[in-house]
């Protein structure tokens, strides 16, 4: 359960008929404007050339009788459903969920409509789900994971349907993959630490076998090495936990080692670990050492003491922008390659900067 | 970022070319069997009287060319879509990805497609879902939140699409509502404190507007009628924070007050904010005093120090059943009232019981 309140649906919109017995139809609203049928499409799709008030006329007519064209004649006639497919394998929904509303927003715009599907790492699902939503005749497929790791490419047994990768990527050459810029992303965290003065800046993350943790290791050493800081602040290679975070701290505080005063983590688990072990070992953050996570997930670095500045990969702008793309994709416009969108970092109390207006 | 591998979909399943353009037809089919147009179609969609020799020619025929039904013909011609929409409020996707999937994979047999839409809790966006949901003709909707609370009536301006409440309730008598039953979660999380043989215990939970906060209450006061036990652990309510339940601890266990041995909480995150707090006290989890949270939220269980017993509300089941009762409904069947789920409680550490096998 979370605190917020859910608001309420106006009731005052008086539900029309227009189910599927007895429904309205275009025949109908032709009657009622006096024009042939084939005007009453002309005037609903505004095309071919009519007189504005032949077309207002019929606009105005399928307004009273509350006429709802329907999408699927529609789409059947002029090859386009206004319809995407979203496949999902974040079961947690936490990556997915935010690429989701991006992607909505944008195509909000055009009338276009995200159908979801969750095949969770399972590819027979995936490979249904695809089956289903071509079977729908989707105009475009948007492929989502819950880490931006390379995978297979996506088998699509159809021409014409263009896919987009976001937060997810295939070698495939002719692919369109969006991605956020980890290594950007580290930069800017390092960057902020210097600035407030770190020097020996520890870096604590994930598997090294994710593409994320070489790039944000990349970012990291970027910005030492612009500094001219070597890295004698440790980088500790773990798991995505919080008890990787505090094994870390652990690693990092033993007698006889020179302790770091900063600490960038690869996500926002560790560095709640991370805070969590230097609390109970008496060691102040931010004032003895500043922590700095990744991914900006705000139930985990608003519960974090001190709240977490994080490094935030923009999900939402990630949907958005796919959204826009895949739309030129549509449009018959070929797009291809890897593409990385900024990160931001949101700060907080961990490093002892102002928070800003 | 999460730890799991994502798999790889396998590349060896040739793509068929049944693309928008160039695309296999009904009538190559009927070339190829050399039978009619509308034996194909009885073939394949399983009516009329036909010789199983002819019908096992055309589904031969129709596999070896790779011919895909066009769903949409097929659902202007039979009046169903093989499509469900579900519309949800939960923008963090904590509650209604597994409710998503619970949904799925009760659906995936009978063919069926889940298109979800998410509404953020805004009304406007809420109501253009619906349109374009109604647009695609959906055979039903499942309306999903983030909290199990009262909303406004789905207003659908079609006539014959059901609707089904799942996580989530409307004050209309003729609605059809699914949510866990949480007094019998709270009774299953106080039944078993009371049998591990603690009897001060506290509960420690949400705003009271919340009606699973009320429902909850309800339970923990029964499982201790029962015992013969008065409240004497207290009772605070409060936010659904980690904050919250560290604030909560420091009343409970403040001078002069008699300390109880037990703290059932409304949520994990109230219940992770105990455990920390109890820990920083010197207070022994759990052979001082045990923990019990709600919601099963892995990630933050798993975190808590020790692993925390949580109530399960088993969402994944209420959306399979949502999927099964919305089937029903769809067939003509009319379904009412409001219809409680079991919880289940998943045993950690946090009580001192054994986890078992």
């Amino acid at each position: 359960m979370t605190a917020r309140d859910s608001r309420h649906i106006p009731r005052d919109s008086a539900p029309q008929e227009t189910g599927r017995r007895g429904q309205i139809t275009i025949h109908d609203v032709a009657r009622l404007s006096k024009v042939s049928v084939g005007t009453v499409s002309k005037a609903l799709n505004n095309n071919g050339s009519l007189r504005t008030e032949t077309r207002e006329r019929v606009i105005a007519a399928a307004k009273e009788l509350g006429f709802r064209p329907n999408d699927l004649a529609q789409s059947l006639h002029r090859g386009k459903t206004f319809t995407v497919g979203l496949i999902s394998n974040d079961s947690f929904g936490r990556f997915a969920m935010p690429i989701m509303e991006g992607l909505e927003e944008c195509l909000a715009d055009s009338r276009t409509a995200v159908f979801m599907a969750n095949a969770t790492d399972d590819p027979a699902r995936e490979a249904q789900h695809v089956g289903q939503l071509l079977g729908k005749r989707v105009d475009g497929i948007v492929v989502t994971a819950r880490r931006a790791d390379r995978r297979a490419k996506l088998t699509v047994p159809a021409r014409g349907v263009p896919v987009i990768y976001v937060f997810s990527r295939t070698d495939d050459p002719d692919a369109y993959c969006l991605l956020p810029d980890d290594e950007g992303g580290a930069l800017l965290a390092v960057e902020h630490l210097l600035k407030l003065g770190r020097r020996r800046i520890a870096h604590v993350t994930g598997p090294e076998r994710f593409e994320a943790v070489r790039l944000r290791h990349n970012g990291y050493r970027k910005a030492l090495a612009t500094a001219g800081l070597a890295e004698g602040g440790g980088f500790l290679s773990g798991v995505w936990s919080e008890a990787w975070g505090r094994d870390a701290v652990a690693q990092l505080f033993q007698r006889g080692r020179a302790a770091p005063d900063a600490i960038f983590c690869g996500n926002d688990q560790i560095a709640r670990g991370a805070a969590d072990a230097l609390r109970e070992r008496g060691i102040n953050v931010p004032s003895s050492v500043a922590i700095v996570g990744f991914d900006n997930w705000e139930i985990m670095a608003d519960a974090t003491r001190p709240p977490l500045t994080s490094v935030d990969m923009n999900l939402k702008d990630l949907g958005r922008r796919a959204g826009a793309r895949l739309l030129e994709m549509i449009a018959g416009k070929p797009l291809k390659g890897v593409h990385r969108l900024p990160c931001t970092l949101v700060v907080r109390e961990s490093c002892g900067a102002d928070a800003g207006p």
